[in-house]
């Protein structure tokens, strides 16, 4: 058997490829040098002085880094499929992510998983899956599926699958829950990672979750809290989404504290279509810390070697013999412009282009299941002498206030836009299950929007001042396979097609950004007011574990007493 | 089943013990902070304000780091038995060992690697095993056994082993000789480390080399050389043994690059058991490295965290919840003195003195199988007319000179001590092969020095003046299964027992030292020169790749041509 790699690098036999004249960084002893970089049959041969190669290109002196990890993601949070949402990755020299596919498991279980799997590995990066741990999130809501630990190990060892999806049933480690323990050992058996979610947990009790086997945490917003988690053995993501920008704080302490970066990485959790392709993801955090004042190499090791090594993917995260060819070339280290990206040893820019998208399971386009209802079951029911609690949305933020509307007041305040209807109809299995209360602060008038959006069961939610615009937003939604819709009275005022379980477009991002575009639009045109995101603010009301008022297909939900109150 | 982790972790159960008021040392951020830290089962469940255990050790804010790792070395060289050496690495604070039995399998195989193995897995550390690779070292040698591919794959699973030890045959690598290429595939297959041996190896032969799944090297002598390795994906050991002595060189040119030292770590390589008793081995690493301008918790991640990492054991090197319990307590962090040594949360220095020694298997107490020999028979054959090659011992060098003596010179200068008969006597099969040849530089007069310590297949190779005396050191080695002898006409003037495999001592640590001491002053009073080791010199002479002129069983040996001169 011939050993390519090792007469290549003697130079006795041609590269597949080589990259001549590079400026090369090595992020383990986070330094530059020159050099050419042999590759092949997908593989980095090493660098030095190479000439003999298949295919040369000359990087005149541009920079090469190994591809950069996106270390924890929701792709389903930027409504694309797993194809479209890597080229938006790979154009910014994203050639590993590291998914936790918890809202498709929500929907639609292993098969969700599975397609998402599937249709990321179709494409030229390596995309691997961190199992979701909690599905359903909380015994709350009703959602698609359940997964319960046979579950989990049934798909632990497909190709791509790294290890346990963020354990965000803090107490239920702390209490010793049955199952929670039962998952937990079997990842821990196999010495698989397993993701943290501890939001301002501290002290005795992150310490006693951690000693769990949790390897790593997503969710600091200060630098004392990622510290501390730091200190507890965690690998610490910095964490860059849409909604959550926590790189500031986090590595301006650091920066401060003067501590090594080691185990620490770059994520973004959830972050929309549009925010990627204008800044990209890894890349653009690479930057700030930079600006921040870490050392441009020790940044480029977050991007790249840190997070391969606490995943333990050995072959991944830095340019070694026998490492595999995931090389960006940079313009410079200033801007951060890829001029190539490769993805063992091929040109990724290129090979996306020609990916034949997977096609979708005809059981992952049809995921609305409504039972038969009536508009009046749509709508809280009321009467003027009584009192009703109502979710009070607040602008920019995700958890809610509570208030009190009275029966007397609630035609007018509908009418005025300052109260609308708020329900979330069970879209999985036809239960009929209704949850119905009031919402403040959303401001539409005259109108309706719906969404199959909502965290974390992505049931059917939908707010409107009256029951013919909301029966019409959610008939839309039925009929198209989900996805966000607005109406008036009997007219649709616009629409966003959710086709792929409700939560994401198979129609490519083109049209997928363009409708999210136009129905914020009219959205606002309807009252919404400007701070708030029509649809994304919608999509965390049904959400049972952020205070203090929230909603779910069994009712509304009280968070600070847990517990239902209607 | 009880979680004792978590509910200590949480304070609702007493911790096994608690180590009050330390300063811990965070090798991952790099930081230090105060803390208590809780122990349960041998494992470390974290740190904080602890108040409840079993058994609470104020510490009084001495420093902790985790048990330092000694990343790489060859227990034999210290001439005691596993149990004996590893005292004197626990003492100052080494709880884990990645040794590397490479030269009692020369003289024993799987055999004298298994004794090893449960040897030091009796004592409190972690005793782990690479598994040599060449064995024997040179086909221009008869070892007691050869080890294939399939042998080291029987040894493989062995609890403790973990990868292969160092591939000293670069030139095998390089031209894909059959065996050495298996071995590798053997072990790079299960994703195993695989230590290197790549002395002054560099450019493309070094890449080539390394791209067949070399891990770790520890034979750079230069900051230049250990750069060159880091850069191609080598963990880079920094070696300081008795001998070797490249410390200084290598960290104060990292130092000046400021580069990362996240993939370095110490060993020690060859240290004699008096050395390390006298300043310990990583520990005093430590100490050096930090006079040279390293950042005192770098050097301390270079002695824990990192070994661990490129090892895989994950389980080890930080302090953090869930890991096992090694931890030392030091005076201060500028004298390295260790208060306490702990294993698996248990007073090691305590423990060690307790532990019953392994009883050694008879077949590793007689390896000195000799044929019958004449005393005509030990020495080199000449007459007044011949000219004849000879060995220029070089002191404090392993490397030999090559000159010729003329057959009327050679009586005159055995009397005057410039000249002696080397020869090699196979002593594992009694095949009855025996290499002879002069030596010069060893200044013995009147007498013999034989020792069954020879690398790297530890045949008997016996120095002397004349037949009577070489014939008495030989049968006195024979008698004692192996050691050094040191011999007048037919007086024994002195005796170090190596029973164990004619490497090791089982008489204790004391009467090994006691003895050395003793016969090394004896035999430079015979005229071995001042800047000559007696015997530790001579075990040089038979190691067949180190120029110029080397001496084995086979015959006399020019390193120069490769091939044998008589």
């Amino acid at each position: 058997m011939s050993n390519r790699i090792l007469t290549v690098a003697l130079g006795n036999d041609p590269a597949d490829l080589i990259l001549k004249n590079g400026r090369v960084v090595d992020v383990v002893t986070e330094s530059i040098y020159d050099g050419d970089i042999a590759i092949v049959d997908g593989l980095i041969v090493g660098v030095g002085k190479y000439d003999l190669g298949k295919k040369v290109i000359d990087l005149k002196g541009a920079f090469v880094t190994p591809g950069f990890i996106n270390a924890h993601l929701h792709v389903e949070s930027s409504m694309a499929t797993p194809e479209d949402y890597c080229v938006e990755e790979l154009k910014w020299g994203v050639t590993t992510l590291v998914t936790d596919p918890h809202e498709i498991a929500n929907v639609a279980g292993a098969r969700g998983i599975r397609y998402m799997l599937e249709a990321g590995s179709s494409m030229p990066v390596n995309y691997y899956v961190q199992l979701p741990s909690c599905v359903p999130a909380t015994p709350f809501e009703n959602s698609g599926t359940v997964m319960h630990t046979k579950d989990m190990i049934l798909c632990m060892d497909w190709p791509g699958v790294l290890g346990m999806g963020e354990m965000m049933n803090v107490p239920g480690v702390l209490n010793q829950d049955t199952e929670v323990m039962q998952k937990l050992q079997a990842f821990r058996r196999e010495g698989r990672p397993i993701d943290g979610h501890a939001p301002c947990v501290s002290g005795k009790e992150l310490t006693a979750y951690v000693g769990q086997g949790i390897t790593t945490d997503h969710e600091s917003i200060s630098w004392n809290e990622a510290k501390e988690k730091l200190r507890n053995g965690v690998a610490v993501w910095v964490r860059e989404g849409s909604a959550s920008r926590n790189l500031q704080d986090i590595i301006a302490g650091a920066i401060k504290d003067n501590v090594s970066f080691r185990r620490m990485g770059f994520c973004t959790d959830d972050k929309h279509l549009a925010d990627i392709r204008k800044e990209g993801t890894v890349r653009s955090m690479v930057l700030q810390a930079v600006k921040l004042g870490v050392p441009v190499c020790t940044a480029l090791a977050m991007a790249t070697f840190n997070p391969a090594q606490v995943y333990g993917l050995k072959h991944l995260g830095e340019i070694a013999p026998g490492k595999q060819a995931d090389l960006v070339v940079w313009d410079d280290l200033e801007n951060l412009k890829p001029l190539y990206v490769f993805h063992k040893g091929e040109d990724a820019l290129a090979k996306m282009q020609e990916v034949q998208k997977r096609k979708i399971p005809s059981g992952l386009l049809n995921t609305v299941h409504l039972a038969d209802f009536t508009q009046k079951d749509l709508c809280m029911a009321w009467d003027e002498k009584g009192e009703y609690p109502v979710m009070e949305l607040l602008p920019g933020q995700i958890i809610t206030g509570k208030s009190f509307v009275k029966g007397k007041d609630i035609t007018k305040r509908l009418q005025d836009g300052s109260l609308a209807y708020i329900s979330v109809l069970e879209r999985h299995h036809a239960t009929g299950n209704i949850g119905k209360g009031f919402i403040s602060g959303y401001g539409i008038k005259n109108g309706a929007a719906a969404t199959t959006v909502a965290h974390d069961s992505h049931n059917l939610l939908v707010v409107g001042t009256d029951a013919v615009s909301m029966e019409t937003a959610v008939l839309r939604l039925q009929e198209i396979g989900g996805g966000y819709a607005l109406a008036s009275g009997e007219h649709i005022l616009g629409t966003v097609a959710l086709d792929v379980a409700g939560l994401m477009s198979s129609h490519g991002s083109k049209e997928l950004t363009e409708s999210l575009d136009k129905i914020s639009k009219s959205a606002h045109e309807m009252g919404v007011p400007d701070g708030v995101d029509p649809f994304v603010s919608l999509s965390f009301m049904a959400l049972p574990v952020i205070p203090k008022l929230k909603i779910t297909d069994k009712g509304l939900f009280d968070v600070e007493t847990f517990s239902f109150i209607n």
